[in-house]
């Protein structure tokens, strides 16, 4: 039986040279040359400014790039679920951090099951509450379970909100003997996609202040973080900078989506990163003068973050729009004509993590050959 | 071997009385009572009204569904893609009619094998090269291909954009002896939606003159067509009282999202269906005044229909802000509390297709207990 439908289709193609083009659209296309230079790239980067890589798998949810990042000097991987980590587990993965909050009393049940599986695992912790929670369920399974206080940086998502909480929480984790206190996490999430450089320099040196004066608070307590992680694709030039971190949580940098592409991520006014992500998409109607309608819509590509972008098979010029669930329209630039019936347009998807999460498997690509399939064994996997 | 993850984590509680409090959440749940009153009522109506249905399956993607719309009288199902009519087919459901055109070489080859197993296929098609491709394929393969015509009701998106266009289209179809013309699709897809009852039945009665205009072409040219089919939730009042079709399309009643239940479907002023399908989700942070962050975000919602709705679990008059890919925010009323730190919040989506789309199967609920779990088998067979 095979793994998933993309398998049932494609596996045959696999080392055909030119089977991206005989590709059942639309489909997940990943150029893996891309792939393996952007791992390489982060990597050395961090090797450069010492600090250690625990790249987010939000992005991927895919244990063959945990494995490829890991290979490349990676800790492990951050995930931002249970079940995704449940999932990069059963695929071979050690060193993961669950960045979110683990509340409810079936996930808590979930999660001593994979502590006891799972080689440095770590979770976040925002509550008092959930502390408690989280230890009489660890001693209760006679295990130790090492959390990480997650602190708000402004967002109100998840978080604590005050310093003086920070240090609290963390007096009162290292109260209880199930509980290993191990750091801190401080992911900026809005910055990341600030467009200017210097804007998002401004505003993260400012959040970091903030940051410094918790983390002065926790050292006087004599609670001094051993680890303190965030940052991201938008922001690990800076952070590096700054050097707060120890390690960082970069996880779009694999696939770089239109969002991060447009972001100036070095203050070098040049791509940092290539687009390794695309969607092979075809032409399934063609009826009205200067457009095309393909066969990628709502239900293959996040809408969140506008229409895709054409990387290529459609005149210099021409734009998309959103056609409903399964369509989306090309439209040629004045005086220029619109792709042919069953032409293939490859897209870049606009933000890859929610777009990622409606495929069952990457397709692996070396310009124009199909070279493997790789299960995306943690779509879906939001609880 | 469970069918899906959902099933791991929850075949045992089926039947257990408050079930559905102990899910892992976010959770896609569907009322079975309120589910099966909205399929019985939509089948009443075609029957008083002496229509047939044709229920649109991109909605549920579940022949689960299928089969009670068939049990109460349905034709059949519409299916948005191939990759939908072979999931549907997979699960033992026949007289499916695909959309949207089947142009690629590969997806043309798949057709044909569906063709030979699915009894009562059809497909849509809307262009002459489109025809040509699949009577070569259906006499390559030694079968008949039965098609219905695809007209552009305005919308550019699919379908023949003239009435010649329609006309010319007919009689080659019927000069192909491998392809049988059964008839024509006229989906006024935007329409649906317009919240306002005579403003919508306005500009039906609008393009019913246009459609009607075309049949009478076809009828001259002796190309009368045996199926008429479109309509939709929005417009099936409509669309009945000017007796055009010969099937409806409807999809969404089953479900009755929030963009659904603020259209005035019969002119009515009253919901004529029940909101069954519905998003249980807890709160995993509660760190701000006033607010509190629940576990269900981009990954578990469509969001190109704005934030969800709340049915339960918060004060009234709270509302929703999404918070990410993994979160959404409830933001209570002044002087009101938001929701405790895990306490369970139900949530409407605004748009069930794409909803649905990223979820593996259905939690099936009568009031508070898990009673079934059905696999969502079309779920991203876009292809």
């Amino acid at each position: 039986m095979h793994p998933t439908d993309s398998h049932r289709l494609h596996a045959h193609l696999i080392g055909q040279q030119g089977s991206r083009g005989l590709l059942n659209t639309p489909s997940l296309s990943l150029d893996l040359d891309m792939l393996e230079r952007n791992i390489a790239a982060m990597a050395a980067f961090a090797r450069k400014h010492n600090v250690s890589l625990r790249p987010h798998s939000k992005t991927h949810k895919c244990p063959d790039i945990s494995r490829r990042q890991i290979a490349a000097g990676a800790l492990g991987n951050c995930c931002a679920k249970l079940g995704e980590a449940e999932a990069l587990t059963d695929g071979g993965i050690d060193g993961l951090l669950i960045t979110s909050p683990v509340v409810t009393q079936p996930a808590i049940e979930r999660l001593m099951a994979l502590n006891a599986r799972a080689k440095g695992l770590m979770v976040c912790v925002d509550h008092p509450d959930n502390a408690d929670a989280l230890a009489n369920a660890a001693r209760a399974a006679k295990q130790l379970l090492t959390v990480i206080i997650d602190i708000d940086p402004g967002l109100h998502r998840t978080g604590v909100a005050s310093p003086e909480g920070v240090v609290a929480l963390a007096k009162k984790i290292t109260s209880l003997p199930s509980l290993k206190y191990a750091g801190v996490q401080f992911y900026c999430g809005r910055h990341q996609h600030i467009e200017d450089y210097s804007e998002r320099r401004k505003q993260i040196i400012e959040r970091t202040e903030y940051l410094k004066g918790i983390l002065d608070l926790l050292a006087k307590a004599n609670l001094k973080p051993g680890i303190i992680t965030g940052s991201g694709t938008g922001t690990h030039q800076i952070d590096c900078e700054l050097g707060v971190f120890t390690e960082l949580q970069v996880g779009s940098y694999v696939f770089m989506d239109h969002q991060y592409n447009i972001c100036d991520l070095r203050g070098e006014n040049r791509p940092t990163f290539e687009q390794s992500l695309q969607i092979d998409a075809r032409v399934v109607s063609r009826n009205t003068a200067g457009m095309a309608t393909m066969d990628s819509g709502l239900k293959s590509m996040a809408t969140e973050a506008g229409p895709p972008k054409i990387l290529s098979g459609a005149a210099p010029g021409s734009t998309t729009r959103f056609m409903g669930d399964e369509h989306c329209a090309v439209i040629a630039p004045e005086g220029q004509d619109a792709p042919a019936l069953g032409a293939r347009v490859v897209l870049v998807p606009p933000h890859c993590d929610p777009t990622v999460n409606l495929y069952d498997a990457y397709h692996i690509v070396k310009g124009e050959t199909l070279v493997d399939i790789w299960t995306i064994a943690g779509r879906g996997r939001s609880r």
